[in-house]
């Protein structure tokens, strides 16, 4: 199914723009479940299973993974398989934030799209158009394209004024008036910056969804981004929390803990939608 | 060692600036080795074994491993061990063009200078250097930084015009003004655009190195490029060729054509230098 389709479906049976991101860190999983094989999968699917009706979508950050080798690659295709097997209607984003030329984007799109089989991926724009055209012709899936990102020191080119305007509004107005013919084109937009968030919601117009890192552990006000930047039908951002759901507590009942968490956080996003 | 010490050292010893890319297709590689588990590593022991002599550099992109999932990974490990055990001279570049928020960088760097033990990577610049401090940190890799690519629409946002300068212009001037303090970063400087790379080298001086993709199947003039291009000591630059050497022939002479490939190339490099 259509991306985008699949994330209206989950948006309106679950009540929820809340995303997880499955950022497994050896470090911070719960010992019981660090010291065994694929402790990887056995954490996410725990975080899976007690989730699944409080979002809008799961992201797997694909570093984390590889940081592990063949193995966290197994994990990470493992977790993949488990949601479109179990929770078939949950979109997959993966977060690997790829560009290269475009033969080679041929291979990046083939990792995501045939092997891990999820529904959108997240890119970035500094290669342009041209090179990304292999990831755009995948009309079903999401293509989820950098736009102003939330980490310090992001504004270093992202700010920079060209024509009056800074380089992050150049990329958002080509995005919609270049990249997006086959409807399948998100942006990143870091939930730090509010103001900017309104700027780009105005460039891009009511209809295009905005992924948003940055709650919780990356700091960000629900209530003034969520206001800034909400689109048509009170819909239009996918918000991520990562850190603070999975680490919620680091004993037994962390998959518990992480519902309870996530539970607070889709609430808190709905109060000001 | 440190890379741009061990770079130094082979281009001595091989009196070479080309770099081999590792790319493998299983659609190209020749059949009696598509045919064999293991034929990534297979096919790139054959190259490497013939070109060990000729080359400055190996460099793999991540995404042709990527797209045969934990399997392809495994073999980019064997062939980053094999050439570390068997070629120690030889620098491994992973041509993997990662950025993302800090703490996921050090996952990324974890992959690269952990699990595979390569000495330098490719790194993009659009979230920043304070993104990117966690891969400058490490002193003795060399981190090479998208400036101006080689690909068509590659001047979408790179060619933007900022105070009379463009985007790509501002990367260079950041990365030696700022990013350098520890001398181990390199620019990705394309091959098809010599009047880029001459501004690029007044701008960053003739010590640092750029790492040219785009001779052979991507286009790019060798005379042209290198006569803009060089830095001190006729050197400054990494010169990359991946298909034209690989897939010179598909029959069971494919290793010795690459060499009579690679030989060529290297040639035609130092006849300019």
């Amino acid at each position: 199914m259509n991306f985008l389709t699949k994330l209206d479906k989950v948006i309106t049976n679950n009540d929820s723009l809340l995303c997880v991101g499955l950022d497994p860190d050896i470090n911070k999983i719960p010992p019981h479940i660090a010291s065994q094989k694929d402790a990887f999968f056995i954490f996410n699917k725990a975080i899976i299973d007690t989730t699944s009706n409080l979002v809008c979508a799961y992201k797997p950050n694909s570093a984390m993974y590889e940081a592990a080798g063949e193995d966290g690659i197994t994990q990470l295709k493992k977790t993949c398989d488990y949601i479109n097997e179990t929770y078939p209607k949950i979109p997959i984003i993966l977060d690997f934030k790829r560009a290269d030329i475009g033969n080679t984007n041929n291979y990046y799109a083939s990792f995501a799209f045939n092997y891990l089989n999820v529904d959108a991926i997240t890119i970035n724009p500094y290669m342009g158009k041209t090179a990304n055209n292999e990831f755009l012709s995948y009309k079903d899936k999401g293509i989820i394209v950098l736009c102003r990102t939330s980490n310090p020191g992001a504004g270093e080119f992202q700010d920079l004024i060209i024509d009056g305007k800074p380089l992050y509004q150049h990329v958002a107005k080509n995005i919609i008036d270049s990249w997006n013919t086959n409807d399948n084109c998100l942006l990143v937009m870091g939930a730090t910056y509010a103001d900017e968030l309104a700027q780009v919601r105005k460039i891009v117009g009511p209809n295009m969804v905005f992924l948003v890192p940055g709650v919780g552990a990356q700091g960000g006000d629900v209530k003034s981004f969520v206001k800034a930047g909400i689109g048509a039908n009170k819909r239009g951002l996918i918000i991520n929390s990562s850190r603070d759901i999975l680490y919620s507590s680091n004993g037994k009942d962390f998959a518990d803990a992480a519902k309870a968490k996530a539970q607070e956080i889709r609430n808190t996003i709905n109060n000001y939608r």
